[in-house]
């Protein structure tokens, strides 16, 4: 395709990463991926994602509703194609067997097992590109997975939700609500992308979470993550982390690095760390924290517990740095996106 | 003028804007007003701003510049130009005695006394509007002096700098830097354009502060406000904050309504509350804090003070409420401004 053809390409790409983002939480420890078929004439005629592992990819899903129209035509992939037999056939000898002569991808695979896709393409004549809207999926829907792959950790994302003076509960431990409705929809949004929500039992004692994601009408959403309770003692017996709305782990320890091979042995890649400010601070002092996501709420307290205890910091100069990536509203709250600096 | 003519008056009154931003600090107890006199070409021919407490006026000092140009030319001003004869004669008079056909003025006159400006200049057939950036100037370089005239005590922001967790220093209250070089710079500019910088005694006695307002290159400002520190002890006869580079005032009370009173005696309208947490707490809890100014870094400690004490505020339900109305970037900081719904 000529570089004036190139608009249809991006758009195909953020197609993709809309079917991307529509899988996640469903999808792990597979990638959650999405494909865009266009036939030779660059229209769309198939859209994928990954399905629950075990089921086929996201080029193969594509591939099936273009059918005959990808003879010709181009596949835009959000993670290079791969080449390798899992429990699914290579994607690549899909893309091949169906005649696409044009492959972009935004993502190269990381995973040495799973990569060579564009290599393999490009020896059968197909014409490959890659990059296209890479950092867009690098820090979206395959940010997790990503650091996954690199690290075999699973990600974990610290949010909490504080005052301008940065306490996340008033003096008596209340705390609902410190911040907005729209923050909170958003929050049971992410709940829902994520294989796991997990917070420490002082959480548990302190505000009887249910720790489900629910629509904005109060109903369950159709998936929910697993629920994991950080802490030695025991949980109440009446808390409604243990009612059978969703699955719960309950972890008796004080190892982060524990609770994440723990969790990754079950498959979990994406973590929503909700706090509190203990088990918060145990995982930054081990470094296990990956992005901080902050709904900053316009309100004082002068009182109540600070967002984050016992993080192994003395002095100002061992500050623990991170660097913002993201900063927007979320109604009348401030929503802040911090990441480590690579 | 016309509506298609509108883009100069709108030009016009950015520099006036300018002009008044650029004389903050100066002019309390009279409002920082800029004036920018047009001739009948729409030329700009004079430029003006208040000077110090019984100089002329803002409008004075733009038709001095225009000379016999402003003779059927047109007067754009911050603020309502006087209809009152205090230390200077009423800028109405002037207005008219120069001849211009028209006034545009960003914000009406509160004060009962120098109002009805804008009647008197109609009455002699001058064609006058109102309402042009106004509430860019309301929120700018008006904003304390609006405040002061309107409740007859200084107007107050509470500045502070604080990591992601809400910490104003470390456990071991070291403090030095939370911020980045560029959000220093940008408190020295807005010390420069206060009246007055306060902070409490706990904070004298933890950093040892000059509370001057400095050059990027170190050198003292061509203006120092006033330092006040409040509390009942003594000040450590070493204290930088005694030494000669500006004037020092030593409010030996725990009251805040006090403090702004006595303030108020010395003429000043714009104090910038520099913390720590009591102090700011004290001024929270008195309802005497009107905005919110947080350069947030993007740091962790997990121990140390947070930003606020003691703000009287016992539960969740009783949370002090403000709305954010500006959030930007300062370097690698976010600057975060919040004031009381109105
Ligand atoms: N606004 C928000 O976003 C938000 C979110 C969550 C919580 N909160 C507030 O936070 C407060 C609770 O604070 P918290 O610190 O008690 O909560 P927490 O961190 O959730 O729970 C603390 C507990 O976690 C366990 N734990 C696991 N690993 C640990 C480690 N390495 N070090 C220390 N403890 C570890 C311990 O349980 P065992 O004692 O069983 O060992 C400990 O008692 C409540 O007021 C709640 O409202 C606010
Ligand atoms: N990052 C930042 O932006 C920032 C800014 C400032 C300070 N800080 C940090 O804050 C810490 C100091 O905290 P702090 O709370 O001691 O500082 P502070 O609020 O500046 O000073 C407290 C003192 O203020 C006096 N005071 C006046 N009115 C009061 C009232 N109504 N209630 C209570 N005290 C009143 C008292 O002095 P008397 O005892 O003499 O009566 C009290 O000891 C230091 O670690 C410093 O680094 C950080």
């Amino acid at each position: 395709m000529s570089p004036q053809d190139r608009l249809p390409l991006v758009e195909a790409m953020r197609t993709a990463i809309a079917a991307s983002t529509a899988v996640l939480g469903t999808t792990s420890p597979n990638p959650p991926v999405g494909a865009v078929i266009l036939d030779v004439d660059g229209v769309v005629v198939g859209v994928g994602a990954t399905q629950p592992a075990g089921g086929p990819h996201a080029e193969v899903m594509a591939l099936r509703e273009a059918g005959e129209k990808a003879r010709g035509g181009c596949a835009v992939v959000t993670l290079e194609p791969c080449n390798h037999t899992g429990r699914t056939p290579p994607c690549v000898d899909g893309l091949l067997a169906a005649g696409v002569a044009e492959v972009h991808f935004a993502v190269a695979d990381p995973n040495p097992k799973a990569a060579g896709g564009a290599d393999r393409l490009r020896a059968h004549g197909v014409e490959v590109g890659s990059g296209l809207l890479e950092e867009q999926v690098r820090r979206g829907p395959l940010r997790a997975w990503l650091h996954y792959a690199r690290t075999g950790r699973p990600h974990v994302t610290w949010k909490y939700a504080a005052t301008l003076d940065g306490r996340v509960a008033a003096a008596d431990s209340t705390s609902r609500w410190i911040s907005s409705p729209e923050s909170r929809a958003e929050v049971h949004q992410l709940r829902r992308q994520a294989d796991a929500i997990m917070v420490g039992r002082g959480t548990v004692l302190a505000d009887d979470p249910e720790l489900t994601a629910r629509a904005e009408d109060g109903s369950l959403a159709d998936r929910q993550p697993l629920r994991v309770v950080v802490g030695a003692g025991d949980l109440p017996v009446g808390a409604r982390v243990r009612n059978d709305l969703a699955e719960t782990l309950h972890l008796r320890t004080h190892e982060p690095k524990m609770v994440l091979a723990e969790l990754a042995a079950r498959g979990v890649v994406d973590v929503l760390l909700e706090g509190g400010p203990r088990l918060a601070g145990a995982f930054v002092a081990a470094g296990l924290v990956d992005r901080v996501l902050l709904y900053l709420a316009p309100g004082l307290l002068g009182a109540g517990p600070a967002a984050l205890a016992e993080a192994g910091v003395g002095t100002i100069a061992d500050t623990v740095r991170l660097q913002f990536e993201e900063v927007g509203m979320s109604g009348p709250d401030v929503r802040i996106s911090a990441v480590f600096p690579r």
